[in-house]
């Protein structure tokens, strides 16, 4: 984005990276002011580049909240059995109070066995099954919302996005993204409708048209094209939510690519109040959410032991 | 409905009670050519007029299709504990195939712990943790899908209604109907709305305008009135499932009430291409589906125990 551009729409860019500061800082002091030592694990296997990129963002943003990481390589070819044992030894270590496995994992392990052995009150990342479940009920309350979703309802809410009778679209309905932040809308008293891939042009077009908050998380680059933007003509004056993260070839970048999100942000954001950027929107928020996450872990598990009571979590 | 009315419009009605015939002579058949002998227990706590009248159906019904049901009828002052301690034992009763408890159950009992005490093996009503946690996961199996959910996909393809890339609403969003039948709709393809009491009125208007499906479960005698249905003007021809059962007086009946649901029938009639009635549409749908997913586990158990397998459920 030019910088012209930067000036003109300041005050429409949801900028994620100042918010997410000002979340590890808060963080920060409350841990300062408690004798509290918050330990998040984070559990990779083998080194995919994007995932050791994403674990190094996690260990830094730690850092700087003043919770401790405790990273955990395993090589590639780790056997479910020893990845669940790992799994077990980090849930009944009192020291440690949030889990996290890198995702994706390599093929010959079942990724649903070892995400769900993590026990609930551990599970920081929001994926396992009771957390899920809760997010699902009328009335659930999750013990951790997954960080993502987590992060797109906080950005929302500290723009002071109205959410409560919200008309909002969803685009993408993947268990991480598409499905828990529609859920959360509707917890919050949106009217929600999920589009994907089964859902037809003139139908997109339509609910686009009348949408107060749009997420986009389809994974597309300019998905959410000038064209299809002209084409549904929105006249509400809506907030945008770009979670995809796209790597385009670009010559004029050392790595030879350079990362965008699902919407043509220039050519869309003329007609909406406001929009997140790609990079520096929902991604530094997610990172931030699990470290709250792991924060509230640690509250908890104090408490617990403070008081003797078992019931917390 | 008048005699004139109901055959003017005999092809747009969907005869729930037809169907859920043919499905219990299904069950039965199927019953008949295999050694197997289906159970199903129904725990009632107290005797509440409704539960007392759907245990009654759900005992007449379950022997037209060949099911055993026993009845285990629990006086209204029974502890958390005992009723606890039933649930463990049919768990554990390799004679019982499916369990259900009549829901609501007196103040004094946590209705949550008991119906997640139900084996996920035997929870034919579908709502336990790891029914619930499958059907909001992208590619999530249940093991049994809820039944009044269940009653209205199967209704819907029964009648051969197209739902995949269907435009599908559905209002009100419990955890009975509205949030699994919104959630089944999706797995099939349909771009799924849900509405809600906090779904402002214009919203609400837009929303029912676009829909191929209509799913009302709002509890509400004539909510989808003459009025906002003019209003709305839909002009795609939709299937509307009425899923309310509402009692309202009626003094040229002996009970003095009589039995409606949410929509205003007559008039929404002569504008859709199909509509359930009420009683006799998604009400016996449901109860056939109960027996249906105890057909399914009663087979489940059988094919365990004939192969010594352990994996299936
Ligand atoms: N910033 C962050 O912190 C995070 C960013 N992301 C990014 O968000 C994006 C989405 O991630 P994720 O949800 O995991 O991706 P998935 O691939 O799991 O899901 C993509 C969803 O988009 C839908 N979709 C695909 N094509 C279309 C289309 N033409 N029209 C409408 N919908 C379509 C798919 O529909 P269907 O279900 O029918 O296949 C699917 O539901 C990715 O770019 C990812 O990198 C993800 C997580 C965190
Ligand atoms: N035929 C059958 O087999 C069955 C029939 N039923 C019947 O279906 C109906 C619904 O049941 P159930 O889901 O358990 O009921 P609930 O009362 O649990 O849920 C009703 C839903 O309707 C919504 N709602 C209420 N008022 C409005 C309004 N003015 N506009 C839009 N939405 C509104 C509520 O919204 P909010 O969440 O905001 O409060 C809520 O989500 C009842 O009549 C019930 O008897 C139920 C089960 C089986």
């Amino acid at each position: 984005m030019s910088a012209e551009l930067k000036e003109l729409y300041k005050n429409k860019l949801i900028d994620g990276k100042k918010h997410a500061a000002s979340i590890r800082s808060e963080i920060k002091r409350n841990i300062e002011t408690s004798n509290i030592k918050p330990t998040l694990a984070i559990v990779q296997v083998g080194n995919r580049p994007d995932s050791s990129l994403y674990v190094r963002m996690k260990k830094k943003s730690a850092a700087e909240s003043g919770i401790k990481a405790v990273h955990h390589l395993l090589s590639d070819s780790v056997s479910q059995e020893s990845l669940l044992t790992l799994i077990d030894s980090l849930n009944n270590n009192n020291k440690v109070n949030g889990i996290i496995v890198q995702l994706p994992l390599p093929k010959h392990l079942n990724e649903d066995e070892i995400t769900e052995r993590v026990i609930t009150s551990k599970d920081v990342d929001g994926f396992g099954p009771d957390n899920i479940g809760e997010l699902h009920r009328r009335n659930g309350v999750p013990l951790f919302e997954p960080c993502t979703p987590k992060g797109i309802i906080t950005l929302l809410d500290r723009e002071n996005v109205q959410i409560k009778g919200a008309n909002a679209l969803v685009i993408g309905r993947s268990d991480i993204v598409g499905g828990p932040v529609a859920a959360l809308l509707q917890k919050r008293d949106a009217t929600v409708t999920i589009a994907h891939s089964k859902t037809d042009h003139a139908t997109l077009v339509n609910f686009i048209r009348n949408a107060d908050i749009i997420v986009v998380a389809v994974g597309v680059a300019n998905f959410l094209s000038e064209e299809l933007w002209k084409e549904a003509d929105n006249t509400r004056n809506p907030v945008i939510i770009d979670v995809g993260t796209n790597y385009i070839p670009d010559e004029t970048k050392k790595s030879g690519s350079r990362c965008v999100g699902d919407v043509d942000f220039n050519n869309v954001i003329p007609n909406v109040s406001k929009v997140t950027p790609v990079p520096g929107g929902v991604g530094p928020m997610t990172v931030a959410c699990l470290l709250q996450n792991t924060w509230i872990a640690a509250k908890r598990a104090a408490s617990k032991y403070d008081t003797g009571l078992k019931t917390l979590s």
